[in-house]
């Protein structure tokens, strides 16, 4: 079937969950007013249908290929690309001094979500770019901007990140890629980089590599880490791509999944050092790389959303067709489609709620990451980009998570058609797979959480976010309407287990370390479940007060989901909280994990 | 990564929590005395290891050729198949007089998760072939199992099922293919059908085709089908596959996985109608196919295990050899392999817990089919003839929502490497992926124990298994040991969560059967969790009883898994019922999923 972007959802959890609605009042976000955000996601949203969702299955079957060094597209692509390029799309964030249009990162999500949606292998390429493009205008000096900048914010050149090797995946410290200063101002890099995403292709003439390497005098671990800016091609005088640098990309994986996003073995330095020039200071390329990793993590996360709203409507639109068996109630003749059945209810339903739940969350992690650029007040700032810091291993970790649930989900509503390739639902499963384990695994995810971010600020951050889940839970019990069912009930008990289950980590934190590393999973589904929840809450609160008497069918569709959510999802909470205090069984896993 | 047969596991759990030990002392498994239960796992086991996961790697990366409606499998299957069939194994069930062993179902079922471990794509040839000879010779006439049936049982030509049409999926009632009597007692048989696994191989000279049509006086519905034996090739007067048949193959399909095993679409009578027998009478072949199909649900079921047992396996392989970081407590020089970081053991003795649980369960349910067909007194065969029926939707459904969970997770401890398909986790990934899916959706499975299951015996046989899950909480109270943390507790709210949602769904069945049909999949799988926790406690008492003071590490570790089980599993329980006795916002889902 064909994707239909859901931009009124979006607009709808933008304004009134995730903050459009008061940054467009306070005017933090002027640039959106007088209905600039729906005419941004309505040009998006044709994108997303009219472009990139024609060439996702292209994508899949065909593949990216190798061949003489040189990789090759799915047919489709290349044209797509240069759609992508004319409409200006890569510079919907960078700053106007870059030839950026410096729109917030609420309205880039937004669209990030029906883009990736509509084809997330093709999406990847752009999401690098997103990312150097940040670190670039943040870390590199005057003479790298000028040079390389602009030309990755209009989409002509493309930029990627070069971290993993074999022996260093989520482990940074062992990173043996290696750098030499020329005296000239450049370096010389070598080393084999694995996992690089559209480290080579065909969409355009220049790729900018990023790539973390050590020089010969620097300290061991993650301390004695720079950053390099390596272009495929080295410029002649007038600009222009000219000889070849000294890399090549040496093979490409064969995935279970986004099968048209070209991932690479890049191979640097084998005839002489491939030339490199210093972004930031030296030793100090950690910290420039997680300038891309942050909003990589939260755009990782939009794609299990994105995934997952896919599936979603794929697998309604099956159900609506598919007609097997007879529903009670059904009046019509012969078979029922299958979505009168209850039990398919229960999984489609189940499906629109996590997906809805999940994108809240990512919707307000970009929001608060606007308000630490945006607001005026410093310590306004300071306390927005600890939410975001907060927020953005939740967006990544229970958005893929949910990812990968509700597009197996789909599967299993299509039934023996699921399985076949053609249908194109396991293709979604199969994508999203990947979701969950790169940019930092989800379990690296909650660690960060648990470890990092719980504690920031003395624990203010998440003293202000279980504040505001609390209100939400206030806000429904006063409401009270017959409409909302158990919710105001099941997301009180959801929240109440999450504060315990915080304070117990906390806890952990200062004395048992290794205790509060096994309680980070489910803590971080927790704090999903209660932050997505309380969410969809806020949303089906503000639709309850625009339609009390739930005529308006989108109205009343938001509470229902609201409410599965909190009767059928959240309730995972009681048990996760037992699951969270309760380490000693993790611990005697050492018995039965180790070798006979 | 190698496998290796869990033999020691599957016998202790046979023995201790599934009725083997029982069955030995009563002599109900006479013919497993003396170590001949051992004898034989050890020799499937070798089976398993040396000649079908070999292959199973070959089988997905070539998958099944159609040519010239020739189906081709991948290499070293023909081979495989020669030694399956050299082995005897085919027979293992089948009585004696049609040249089988005659041996338990708890045997075949033991020795099938093995062999589905090490290839499931292969072993689906035989379960069909299984299946076949099981209703064969149920069912069919002597002269039919005189030509027919030992060659099934020999292994000399497999049998395959033919229900399934694009219109009549899970719904039968929409059946089309069609019979017409010839009057010298054969029939000629024309339609289509689709997902038809092994319609089309090379590995054998001659196919059973067991079809199900309508013939042209047949009443409307399920109540006017009829089963035909339809070979591929028809017979000369020796006995020898001769002419061949007016059926084809006209197509396989592209799969997620499972490519090793030929999906095909039949078609039947293009030129005047393909040649067929009738098995058992006219228009009662729905109860001829039920035979199979009870069978084949609890094999997919062990399919489920089976995956789940060797993702864990190459999983926990993975995360001794794989280095990153350092594990607090770790001494060792460098980096720490993953197994020692808590996160990561929580997400192995997930895998491992759910995996033995579902196991054991699929194991109660073989015994009590062997109790229905061996035990002298007919009211025990009938109580166990519904205790199987009562377990066999929970075995099926359980399993292999837990293989599909337990599979996404073997790929998530590989990181990185779990995506690329030469690492094979992906593979266990998208094989299992079917298993959920057919021989009746894990949505009917629940539907059919709650709407028939249930209510037994006036509830009788679900009040014996709420007796046994009890007993086993009130031994492990009594017991007591340290070794148990809070084992008794959370299974004891488990168990109790459980009755309390049956006593609500069979009070929803007598009056308000769409609330029970909206709970039955959370109903489910609350049953598995209260079933599968109190079977694996079972072999912790068992184990603890051995080794009180803990020094067998083999024993040890049964107590951990049982307990991580309850503490981190069970722990779903709560959730779960509240989910099973709030079906408003399940109806409510009308309202969001019409079209707008």
């Amino acid at each position: 079937m064909t994707y239909r972007a859901p931009v009124d959802d979006l607009l709808f959890a933008m304004t009134h969950g995730a903050g459009l609605g008061a940054g467009l009042e306070n005017g933090l976000y002027a640039d959106l007013a007088d209905g600039m955000a729906a005419t941004l996601l309505g040009e998006a949203a044709r994108f997303a249908e009219d472009v990139l969702a024609p060439i996702n299955r292209a994508g899949d079957q065909h593949g990216a290929k190798l061949a003489d060094g040189v990789v090759t597209t799915a047919p489709g692509w290349k044209e797509a690309y240069a759609r992508w390029q004319e409409g200006g799309w890569q510079g919907l964030v960078a700053k106007p001094e870059y030839g950026g249009m410096g729109l917030p990162h609420i309205v880039e999500t937004a669209c990030f979500d029906m883009w990736s949606a509509a084809n997330m292998a093709f999406m990847l390429g752009p999401l690098l770019s997103f990312g150097g493009a940040d670190a670039l205008s943040v870390h590199a000096s005057q003479e790298l901007k000028d040079i390389w900048l602009q030309k990755i914010v209009s989409g002509e050149w493309t930029a990627t990140m070069n971290l993993t090797e074999p022996q260093a995946g989520s482990d940074l410290n062992a990173l043996r890629a290696k750098a030499e200063r020329q005296g000239d101002g450049t370096y010389r890099i070598f080393g084999q980089k694995i996992f690089i995403t559209y480290g080579e292709h065909d969409l355009t003439d220049n790729i900018v590599h990023l790539v973390l390497a050590r020089l010969p005098d620097a300290p061991p671990g993650t301390r004695g880490i720079s950053l390099f800016l390596v272009p495929k091609f080295l410029l002649d005088d007038s600009g222009k791509p000219a000889k070849h640098n000294d890399l090549r990309c040496s093979g490409l994986e064969h995935k279970m999944g986004i099968h048209g996003s070209p991932t690479c073995t890049m191979i640097y330095g084998d005839e002489g050092g491939a030339v490199g020039w210093l972004i930031g200071e030296e030793n100090r390329g950690l910290a420039c790389m997680f300038t891309m990793m942050n909003a990589a993590r939260l755009a990782v996360g939009v794609q299990g959303v994105a995934l997952a709203d896919r599936a979603t409507q794929q697998a309604l639109s099956y159900a609506r067709d598919r007609k097997q068996g007879k529903a009670a109630g059904d009046a019509g003749q012969g078979m029922s489609p299958i979505v009168l059945h209850p039990d398919v209810q229960r999984m489609l339903m189940t499906m629109r709620a996590k997906t809805q739940a999940a994108r809240l969350i990512c919707l307000m992690t970009a929001n608060a990451i606007d308000i630490s650029h945006r607001a005026e007040d410093a310590q306004a700032r300071k306390q927005a980009a600890e939410r975001a810091g907060l927020l953005t291993p939740v967006a990544k970790a229970f958005s893929t998570d949910i990812g990968n649930e509700v597009a197996s989900m789909g599967v299993q509503v299509h039934g023996g058609m699921g399985f076949i390739e053609e249908t194109g639902a396991a293709q979604h499963m199969r994508d999203v797979r990947i979701a969950g384990i790169y940019e930092g695994t989800n379990g690296i995810q909650a660690i960060d959480l648990i470890a990092r971010k719980l504690t920031l600020s003395g624990g203010e951050a998440m003293r202000h976010e279980i504040g505001q889940m609390r209100a939400t839970v206030a806000a429904l019990r006063a409401t009270n309407a017959p409409a909302f069912g158990h919710m105001a009930d099941r997301l009180g008990d959801c929240v109440e287990s999450f504060v315990r289950a915080t304070e117990w980590c906390v806890s952990a934190l200062a004395s048992r370390v290794p205790d509060a590393l096994a309680a980070a999973t489910p803590y971080l589904r927790l704090f999903g479940l209660a932050r997505g929840g309380t969410g969809l809450a806020d949303l089906a609160l503000a639709a309850h007060g625009l339609s009390p008497d739930g005529t308006d069918r989108a109205h009343a569709s938001r509470v229902v989901v609201a409410r599965f959510f909190a009767e059928h999802v959240a309730i995972e909470s009681s048990g996760l909280e037992l699951s969270v205090m309760d380490p000693e069984a993790v611990h005697a896993a050492a018995l039965v994990l180790a070798e006979a």
